[in-house]
């Protein structure tokens, strides 16, 4: 494991650089890999991100100017924010072996490459691009955005139990550089399509509570995302709608992603240790907040996450 | 009008002091009083909260252990994030003339005070405060905590376009106090009443587009709130749904009062002036909030509201 500053001088002894993101790509993956490879380019380098088939629409503007070209050659291989080899999308699997640098803040980080530098106390994996970028090269305001954008929706724009000190810090810095940001906020956490706001309240028509209304669990079964037509941006994030329910400190989604196949996500407070819950499925994660894909029925899988919630806390 | 170095002189010269928060108490006037009164008893004084008939549950955690006693005879009174003297609550006419000393971040502000500490830049009366206790004192942990829910409150937790850089810094100072803030930010934004929620998932299964879907009204019927024993706080701001329907530049929200009575609320974009839209309708407002309470069914209303926009749309 290396330090953000032994990470700068290897990058800045690279050249022909691609970033690899991870699948199901969100605005920390994105924005950080983004800012970095903007970051390489600006000390003259040749950098691009690998184009991400899973892209949507809320993250595209940050990633588009960045793409690689098709059947890119590069020189070194970084992967930004990916946890686990099994993370890198299809067109990267090829890169898994070969990745020189991994650059992440998950707890649950495979140590796939051949350096990684890992801060899982980061809120975001942005915190760490933001470090790495300091001892390189000057923040300008092209760089500061997707930046502010991976940290901002990392932590809920600041209201996860993840936002540090060090989060704000860094949030200052960003917006010192002059951007303004709150366009982004208003995009990123005060607006949502109408397929949202519908599905949000069919989610929460159907939720059910468990165990003395402590566990809730919201479903996403893959006939309502057909029938309302939905898009990959109209559910991102859906998963951030159970833990707010009052009184509830384990809110658990579960997404069908196709028939047989349910993508969990678990958000929880003290008493619920999302990651030990997800692991015992398959998946990982942080303390507060983890995931895993299981194959059942959406009541097969219900019924084995709160089954492994029930293992968990009586640990 | 006086910095807040010559606020801090004024203070540290007092003794004797009771601090006035502004009617319908939010976060900022609660938090931002309770913290410096705790800054003041720091320094040796006796500081006091003057009761607010109208604290809620909330927020009284915070005022709680800084009420002033009954019939308490101040020698200094300091009012907090009090725009003008007519939003002191009742119980604290007796001092609108006799305030030494106002501390404020409105632009509206009505300089009722000898002396007044405004900075209409600031996100919280909070930012203000901070900057005069760190004058004063060394910021505890227990004056931090008020003061981080004093700022985190009134830029909605730093995703309103007030949150500058220095609001951010401010929030790191305080958490590096060694506050464990997300307990507060899980309370205050991240958690919903099951009725609240499952009134949001009806009003938005019920919404309706208007203007090539640049206008939605959401509905709350009386039977509604009956059928879901919803209290006031669970209906407390649900007029701010509406405008976050994607594409829309005027979110409307009709709330049955009791039968033949409708209060109208009018978010708006540049577009739609809901000032103008609710003077026709007999109420008003700013340019983008504004609200009318109207004799008719919801129906009646609806059609009403919506002839009121087209006329000042075209206007």
């Amino acid at each position: 494991m290396i330090d953000t500053k032994r990470a700068a001088a290897l990058l800045c002894a690279m050249n022909r650089i691609l970033l690899l993101t991870h699948v199901r790509p969100d605005g920390d993956t994105i924005g950080s890999a983004a800012a970095l490879c903007l970051g390489l380019r600006a000390m003259g380098k040749e950098a691009y991100l690998l184009y991400n088939p899973e892209i949507t629409e809320t993250y595209l503007p940050y990633a588009a100017p960045c793409w690689a070209p098709e059947g890119y050659q590069p020189d070194h291989v970084i992967s930004i924010d990916v946890a686990v080899a099994d993370l890198l999308p299809e067109n990267a699997s090829a890169y898994a072996d070969c990745v020189a640098l991994a650059v992440d803040h998950h707890p649950s980080h495979g140590y796939f490459a051949r350096e990684t530098c890992l801060n899982a106390e980061a809120a975001a994996c942005g915190e760490i691009v933001y470090e790495i970028l300091t001892e390189m090269t000057e923040i300008t305001p092209a760089i500061a955005l997707p930046l502010y954008v991976a940290i901002a929706t990392d932590c809920g724009c600041f209201v996860y139990s993840n936002t540090s000190a060090k989060t704000h810090r860094i949030a200052a810095a960003l917006m010192e550089t002059g951007i303004d940001v709150s366009a982004v906020n208003q995009q990123l956490f005060r607006t949502k399509s109408k397929v949202r706001l519908k599905m949000e309240a069919q989610m929460v028509a159907q939720m059910e509570l468990f165990d003395h209304d402590r566990v809730v669990i919201m479903k996403i079964p893959l006939a309502l995302r057909q029938e309302m037509h939905a898009t990959e941006t109209d559910i991102e994030e859906l998963s951030s709608l159970a833990p707010q329910v009052e009184g509830v400190d384990c809110g658990i989604t579960l997404r069908e992603l196709c028939p047989g196949k349910v993508k969990i996500s678990v958000r929880s407070g003290a008493r619920v240790n999302a990651s030990e819950v997800c692991r015992q499925l398959g998946g990982g994660g942080h303390k507060a907040a983890a995931g895993a894909t299981v194959e059942g029925s959406l009541d097969e899988v219900k019924s084995a996450v709160l089954r492994a919630v029930e293992t968990v806390v009586s640990q």
